[in-house]
């Protein structure tokens, strides 16, 4: 009953940050999705493509810890997507080394008959037209949809993200993302117009500011990112905010204000676990301990008490 | 017996934003320092130096809210200082059209006898050596003594700021003077280095990003600026959030980590208002209610209960 559905990438990523360099690791959206809605005890399922070089020891990674792969395809006579990056010295920059789509370049998802009821539906990252593909091919309306997307899909394919805003709860995008999709430079009225395409709530996270969570009936939540030591690979840490956002939603059941407000909580947690070792190794590792002090340092940070 | 004795410029400001243009109005840090601080039950006292040009409607927007001016120096033959500024369009860029010092280059405080044992003494941005010489002159420690800066004199002057960090409570600096003073780009770690010069508590201004509280314990709490609808004119922000916050600890008594915490909740209220309009025209203004109101706001859009 706490079935979370997510499409997205899964990919291979090599990644260069001040701190080192990874070999080919597990990557792309959903495996930092995935093991993140695992915190928060969803039961995910993944829908993506990879080719005949993602062997056994990759889906290991991901159903040892109890992620469904039935919806991946396999591509044997393919290769699975690959993108690698560098940061700059005080990471604030990425550049892209390389981007070889490959399989996921004629990604056509076919769900599972066993992944079409989900509670929530976690749609990552990917072109708008997919993301309405797999929304059609849900059995029974979740209860609450997500989406993210990025400023690629809103300058190049605007009618068709719209279209799948329509058929939304919830949009999860960054600041910059929502002044360009809705040429409003005050965050306020960003978020209002944007809302106004109807959906019941809009995320705009703000990296290491945090994050807003606006509901249509004007409600605004603030959580805050965790003022962390060092960040050694700020690669995936929006898609676990979406795992932890969409895995505590999932298994609560519920899709009320307050419900989303801890599930910002929830992601603002998995999303500062990815960032401290590189891809999602800390995610693959993490102890429920772990979890619930990460969860009372987001209390104490914010928690205040005015006499007033 | 909640006494808050402010130092820093009293002076005219003329500001233009996309908003409207103003004359030449009350400002500098004192003004904002003082009204802010009365909103949370403070009695503020400022010791400035203005010119013979300063007439006695500008005491009169001070003196009848309660604010004692006792301690402003007048210099009958000299002029007030005056700045004038103009906004960009998208109010991310401030250009300073005007700076004129006038009697203010050669302000050298005499704090008068009735100013000499505050509760908290607030040190707006001025010169550390002016600084210093307030701090010398009190009869009695303050419980404590709160000081602004900027990075004009972290550049200029670093070993008398140095010195007058060392003789301070609380360092109020913004994200980018940060790094600056501490020479590290990672913000804990900035703010470990600064701390250990001696401070107990520390506060990052992150603008529109809202406040960070560190404390020399290890203690870390962040406030969100408020989602504002518009932004008007934002001169004035950093002094009217010094002022909710120094102005809550006099009227409080204490200076634990907890009620640090609510102070800068109370300074992130008064800044809050500041922008909504020209100048100081909304703090002069303010009933209890409205207070009242956005501080609830405040919780509101930080108050969170995740089901772990």
């Amino acid at each position: 009953m706490n079935d979370l559905v997510i499409t997205g990438s899964l990919a291979f990523d090599a990644i260069e940050t001040p701190f080192g360099k990874t070999g080919k690791i597990i990557g792309g959206a959903t495996p930092y999705i995935a093991l993140s809605s695992l915190c928060f005890g969803a039961k995910p399922h993944i829908i993506s493509v990879v080719g005949g070089d993602f062997s056994s020891g990759y889906f290991e990674i991901l159903r040892s810890r109890g992620v469904d792969t039935v919806g991946v395809k396999i591509e044997e006579n393919s290769k699975t997507m690959f993108w690698s990056g560098r940061y700059s010295s005080d990471m604030n920059q990425r550049t892209t080394l390389k981007t070889e789509l490959n399989c996921f370049e004629s990604f056509n998802p076919e769900v599972p008959a066993s992944c079409r009821k989900p509670k929530v539906l976690m749609l990552g990252n990917i072109t708008p037209k997919i993301q309405q593909s797999i929304i059609l091919q849900m059995e029974k309306r979740p209860d609450l949809i997500v989406m993210d997307t990025m400023n690629y899909w809103i300058e190049r394919t605007p009618e068709d993200l719209e279209q799948t805003i329509k058929m939304v709860d919830v949009l999860s995008i960054n600041d910059e993302e929502a002044r360009l999709l809705s040429n409003e430079i005050v965050l306020k009225k960003a978020a209002d117009k944007i809302l106004s395409k109807g959906l019941k709530y809009l995320i705009i996270k703000k990296g290491d500011n945090g994050a807003l969570l606006f509901s249509k009936e004007g409600g605004i939540f603030f959580v805050p990112a965790l003022v962390l030591d060092s960040v050694v690979d700020p690669t995936g840490a929006g898609d676990s905010f979406a795992g932890g956002f969409s895995g505590y939603i999932a298994s609560k059941g519920k899709t009320d204000f307050e419900t989303m407000k801890a599930a910002v909580v929830a992601g603002s947690v998995t999303g500062s676990f990815c960032c401290e070792k590189f891809g999602t190794e800390n995610l693959q590792n993490l102890t429920q301990e772990q979890v619930k002090q990460r969860v009372k340092q987001f209390e104490d940070m914010t928690r205040f008490q005015i006499e007033y």
